[in-house]
This record gives structure tokens, sequence and C-alpha cells, in this order.
């Protein structure tokens, strides 16, 4: 039996941890599934005959030292600043290591020696960053490969609710850590580039720069820019280009409702608010406003923000119950931003038999013969409950995938790595597509941001 | 003759080297003017007997404890963060030290030395910090030695054009370090605290929430909060005080124009700009708006900021050039913020017979006897010239005279301290009197934040 290490059974684990079960028998797969929690492990193992849970605590040296001596391949599914002491120990036991988090500094320094050891450490391989990259590339090798010149490259990604159980104002529930979908945009100016012109958008106004994206079937879309675009001109190669672009992916109207939250500075993490904890959701929208005498909170909040008498945007407001005066924020030291999650969490939160759905869309345009082309490509997936969510699915799959791949020997390549090579993108986006997760490409006039000329 | 060691011999120090060799001669003292640069220590003895230039190099460990062991007191003008070693020296070499800047934590920690050596470490002692502290602190205990309860208290200030060198349309030029008024508000909320209620607004809001002031023979201001005002609930012991706010003057609308930059992402400091160097002012505008394929960039910029056709916004950002693509940035590796002081630079540098002025206007509600009452002071200082300028004055005299009163043993109270004691800021305010540097209190109708209660 092979064993397969998987440290940390969140939620995003579940489909992986199938995917590999499925396997296991053809395969001869052993999974140690370990989490902190030892009833969180065992929950995951479905009671397979070839899974084992353990408790598992990464702080505890000797624990996450033994645990991982025994496996064959380790998978990280820890938060992102947690795999750098897995992945070391993986050095000294010489062992292949999995995640779905961006390449940290500390974990490109392990290059070096994992390739003297002959071992892969690979990353960004769930789905932003994961299966981002492998169907970006995939598409701009082929047109490399027809001799094309790349211009555009514009990539969005979203998780959402699915249609069927979309049902507020928003068009937004959580699918995944709140606290990120809050925090984001934070820590740094968007950057990117249009027809070879740099630019740069700072937090305040990234949810008024939004660019509109149709789906068929799924309707349209918008999406609002993704921090560093431009580190991606390294990544994949695209020097010369003029354009691209990163953005994330919500329904039309959300960015400019979220604004809100952002102008008043309910998203901000960087300070605690005074008695938090006895404050009620109405003092904390007032903690935002001007004082008034005699001013209603709702009144100060519609004329800060402009908010028309018959302004959509207010019932969106009203949904929220933010101005509610019994409610307790119940938060001890809290943040604006943990506040407000909270808040949204009573809203926001998926209920037992909604489903999530993942955006996926990039656009490519190319020279090729003196012609100007583009070729969309387009993913929608759609989760099917609660545990095997369209999240999950996307996340943990290719991660699955890849440790597979690695443990049969297809993926060869040692090193610190993304998984934009032939030898790991072709098979696993051929995969996924059995799996529901299949692009649609399509050739489309090529518009840039010169559609006149 | 007594030694002062004067280190760092800037621009804001001319007024209190004067004020010290104006002295000399009673007061038998000998100046000693340490700087990095000796052209620059010379250029402030003004010939002067009783004072000597030395090159100093705070970094050089040998140099610097050297002077300071000769000195029976110090007056660091360095830097703020520069002045913890030169702390450390005092305490070994047992002198007492003297700065304008805010406490730091490491300054604060050496508190029980500095009592356990009866040394008097007088910090905050500029103008803000320093001159605001006394003549607050002045009537906040004049009005607790009366009986009163304070209520409320406001303080602004803020360093100008003085009203005849007053010729753009932003009414202001840089009167001291351009940085600072580029990244002003940057940080962290600004937090106060307005009829009981704490009041939090991010950066981005900061330049609208102007509060509008009155001093008479000057015509009107503005005022902008200015960072945490809550730290000084314990500062000057107004724990259960219901307004406490703290604010920048500007001219008026200043506010909104300057809320332009920051809209747009322009006083930035956290990343640097591509190729900055070869930028013009032009593309560095364009670079924070969107593409267009034929829209100018003054078309893109009055639309992204909704400036109609007439407005006066408009022709404050054409005074400044900023549409000019043959004035070019010329800055390696510069941030926003960097480019933007620049550009700025060139419309609001003080011309060789500029004055500046600072404007300091305080609020005290209180409570006595069952009535509610107010006094408003304010201060005017208008500077002489490019070398004794009003913040020179106001910054530099303060010092000087605080140094002297430890001198001659007139401020005895040991410790790492603010000029918050009755010792310090009666003698320091009656003697600034001479130099024009007055307070005008007066009684005023209470009115706080509820005039119709």
């Amino acid at each position: 039996m092979r064993k397969i290490l998987i440290i940390g059974a969140g939620r995003s684990a579940s489909s992986l941890i199938q995917y590999l079960l499925n396997k296991s028998e053809d395969e001869n797969l052993h999974l140690v599934i370990g989490d902190l929690s030892l009833v969180s492990a065992q929950s995951k193992t479905n009671n397979h005959a070839n899974a084992t849970a353990i408790a598992l605590d990464v702080f505890d040296k000797n624990q996450r030292k033994e645990a991982i001596q025994k496996a064959d391949i380790v998978i990280s599914m820890l938060p992102a600043h947690l795999h750098i002491e897995v992945a070391k120990d993986c050095i000294v036991y010489k062992k292949h290591m999995v995640t779905a988090s961006y390449v940290s500094e500390a974990m490109q320094e392990l290059d070096a020696l994992a390739k003297e050891n002959n071992l892969i450490f690979m990353n960004e391989v769930g789905l932003d960053p994961g299966i981002d990259h492998m169907s970006a590339m995939k598409v701009i090798n082929e047109i490399r490969n027809k001799g094309g010149k790349m211009l555009l490259f514009e990539s969005f990604c979203g998780g959402l609710v699915a249609p069927e159980s979309d049902n507020n104002l928003w068009n937004y529930k959580f699918t995944w850590a709140p606290r990120n979908v809050v925090l984001a945009g934070q820590g740094g100016a968007a950057k990117f580039l249009q027809e070879g012109t740099y630019k740069y958008i700072p937090y305040w106004n990234l949810f008024r720069r939004t660019e509109f994206l149709e789906v068929e079937g799924y309707g349209r879309f918008e999406a609002y820019s993704n921090r560093d675009s431009l580190k991606y001109l390294n990544i994949y190669g695209l020097e010369n280009i003029l354009t691209l672009y990163r953005g994330t992916i919500r329904r039309v109207g959300f960015s400019k409702a979220w604004n809100m939250f952002v102008q008043l500075g309910m998203t901000d993490d960087s300070y605690v608010m005074e008695d938090s904890e006895n404050m009620n959701y109405r003092q904390f929208v007032n903690s935002f406003l001007p004082y008034h005498p005699t001013d209603s909170v709702e009144s100060k909040m519609r004329l800060i923000l402009k908010i028309d008498q018959d302004d959509i945007m207010w019932d969106k407001l009203l949904e929220l119950d933010l101005f509610n005066s019994n409610k307790k924020v119940g938060l001890k030291n809290a943040t604006p931003a943990q506040i407000l999650e909270k808040i949204l969490g009573d809203s926001w939160t998926l209920q037992p038999k909604d489903k999530d759905m993942i955006v996926m869309y990039h656009k490519f345009g190319y020279e090729i013969n003196g012609e100007k082309k583009q070729i969309d490509s387009k993913m929608v997936c759609i989760g099917e409950n609660q545990t095997y969510t369209a999240m999950a699915k996307t996340v943990g799959l290719p991660v699955a995938m890849a440790a597979l791949l690695i443990l049969n020997g297809k993926i060869k390549t040692p090193g610190v790595q993304l998984p934009i090579r032939k030898e790991v993108y072709l098979p696993i986006l051929k995969e996924l597509e059995e799996y529901g997760v299949v692009f649609n490409e399509e050739v489309v006039p090529y518009l840039g941001y010169n559609p006149d000329k």
C-alpha cells in the first residue's frame, strides 16, 4: 500500500479524499488523514478500509515528523503559512509534497534542496491558484506552438452561489472563507496592464472599476481587479504582452453595493473598535457616520453615501438588517471587518440545500500571420451539496490528481513548482472533465481595448 | 560656561539657536551645534563667539558619546527615530535631554532610569506636539481648578502659507516636510469621540469629513481629523469627556481638492511605479485612470472624479500642470506619493519672499455649577522670513526655553515627560508671548453638537 498523508481535513478536503478513496483499491492507496481534531479527521474517512484518521497537531514536532516519515507523499491542506514546517520535514524524510497554496518565499527557498533530493513540491494546484494556471497555460502554449504571439490575457474567477440558490439582493453568499471575502482587495493597490499602459487602482476605487462578462446560460457577471496581475508576466512568460488583467467575478451590482462598506471603513481589519462586544448592529453603522443630535442613522447613511430614496442599494442594506438595534455584535475586541463578517454571516450563510458555483473565464488575444485573434475559455461548475461543493471539487480534485500522478511517476520534474508544465496540466485538465470541470473554448473576434482600430 | 549640545541643525533649528545665542551672554551659555554636515552646522552658529560647530554623525558611537559627555544638556532635533541612542547615552553620562518629538515606546522605557538619575527627558515640546499640549493643559487645569467638568475638547493646528503670500488656488504651500503633507492621514483610521459616541473615519473619507473654523482677522479655515484623538483621553486626563477631536487646519476647499489625489491613489507610498524615471506628468496621471483608445486623460479624469466643466476643482488641477507631457518625473523607483510630492513641489514651494503661518485653535466645553460654558483659544503666528519661519519659531522656541528652564533648575521633575505640568507650561507660554506666540482666549456660548437641546 502506498501511503498518502493528508494534513488538514477541512471543508475543502472532502472531494480530494473522496477521489483518492475511490481510487484506493485500483491504485493500492492508503490514506492517513491528520487533523487537529480527531473527530474531524474521522468524519472524513467515510469508514473506508483504506483510510486511517489520526489526531495531528502540526506544531507538535515529533507528531508531525512521525506522520511524515511514514508517508510516501504528503498533501498539506493547512492554511498557507503552516506549510513550511511540513515542507522542511518532507526534505528531511525525502517525501513529495502537494499544496493548493501560493508559493511563499520560504517555500521557494527549498527549491534547490527539493531538486537535489529529486523531490516534487507541487503548489498552487487547487482552483485559483491551480485550475486557472493549468487552463491558461494550456491555451497559451497552444497559441505559441502555432506560432502565435500573445497580445492580451485576461483571467477571471469567482466563487458564487448557484443560480438555483441565488435568492438575495446581493446575488451572493459565502461559499468559502468569509474573512477573505471581507478583506478582499486590501493590502496594496491593484496593478495590471492595459494596451501597454501600467494601471494602478487603490483599494477604495477597486469596486467602482469593474468589467462585465457574459457566460452563455448563466447571464452577466462583473469582475473587479485582483491584486497584482503583473507578477503573471513572469510566471506565464508573457513579458511583451499588451494587456494583462486578473479579476474576481461577482454578479452584476455586487461591487457597487460592496463599495458602500469600503467607503465607510467597515472592512478595516487594522484596529479594534471600542466596546465591540456590547455594540449593536445599528451602533456599529453609526460609528462610521458623523454625529448628529437628531438625524437618524438611516438618514446620515443615505446622505454620506448619496443613496436616493428609490435606489436598490438601500434595499441591499436593509436586507442585511444593518440598522437593527436589537442585534448585538457580541464579539470582544473585534475589528470592523470581523463585525461586518458576523453581520453578513446572518444573511449570506449557505442554507442546507444551497449549492455553490465556480465561474472561471479567460480571454486570450494573439497575433498570428499578421492577423489578430481571440480565444475565450469558460468554465462553470455547480456544487452537488454542502459537502461536495463546487469549491471543494475544484480545489481538491486537482490536488488529489497531482498527488496520484506524482506517486505514479507521471509527473517527473523535481523542484518547488506550479502546475504550468504540460506533464502536469494536460492529464489533470483531461481527468477533471470527467468530474464536470469542463472548459469551453471558442474563437471570438479580437477586440482588445481598441475595437475601432 | 554651560554647554548645550544641539544635534541636528536643520531648518527648524534656526529660531532655537538664535534664542539661545541671544541669551548666551546673560545666561553663560555655550552652544555646540552638531550636524552630519559641518557646513550646515557652521551656517547656524552665525559666527557667534558662544557657538561651536562640529561635524557629528549620530551613527558614529564614539563621536556621539564624546559630544554628549562634554555637554550639560542635549537638545536633539534629529528625526524622531534617531533620538533613542542619544537618550541612552544621556542616561550613561547623566545629561538632561530635550526633543520636539512624540515619546516613542523605547523612550518611555527609559523613564525609570531617568528618574533614578534625576534626569529630565522633556519631549513633545515643539509646536504640535508641544505648544498644543501646553496651551490646552493651561486652560483645562484652570477649568478644573474652578471646579469645572470637561465636556468637550477640540484642538486644531495647521502650518499654512501667510495671507500675504497666499497666491494659489489651493491656498497652500509646503511650509514643512512635504513628504509628511503627502502622506497625511495614512496609516490607520481616524478615531475620535463626539457626544459620547466613538467615531472612525477611513483614510479615503478623511478629506470629505471636515469641520469649519473661523479666526477673526484671518477668515475661514477647515480641518480634517488628525489620526487617533482617543490617546489624548489619558494624556490630558479627559477620561469622561463627551467630545474629543483633533484636526489639521487647511484653508477652505483644500481637503475637497486633495481628496482627488487620494481617490485616484496618487498618495500611495506602498509600491514603486513601473519605469517612474521616464514617466511624464501626464503619464503619471493616466496610470490611475482606465484605458481608453481615444478619450483624453483630461476627459477620463473629469469622468472618474465627476468634475463639472466649470468646477474650480479642475482649475486647481490645471494650476499644478498635472497634464503636462513635457515634464518628466525623473525619479528612479518612485512611489506614487514621491512623484506627487515632486509635482506639487513645482507649485507649492515657498518663494524667497514668501512667509508661512501657524494657526492653532482649541475649544474647551465644560460644565460648572450646572451651567455649560465654552472657552475658545486661538493663536496665529506669521513667519518673519524663510529662515525665521513661523514653523521654526513655534517648534524651536519652546524647545530652547525648556532647555534653559531645565539648566536653571526651574523645571525640576525628573523622568521622561511631556510639557503638561504647570512648572513647564506656565513659564514657556508666558515667554512665548514676547515672541508673538499669543493665545487669545474668549468665553463663547457652549454649543457642543446639540445646539438645540
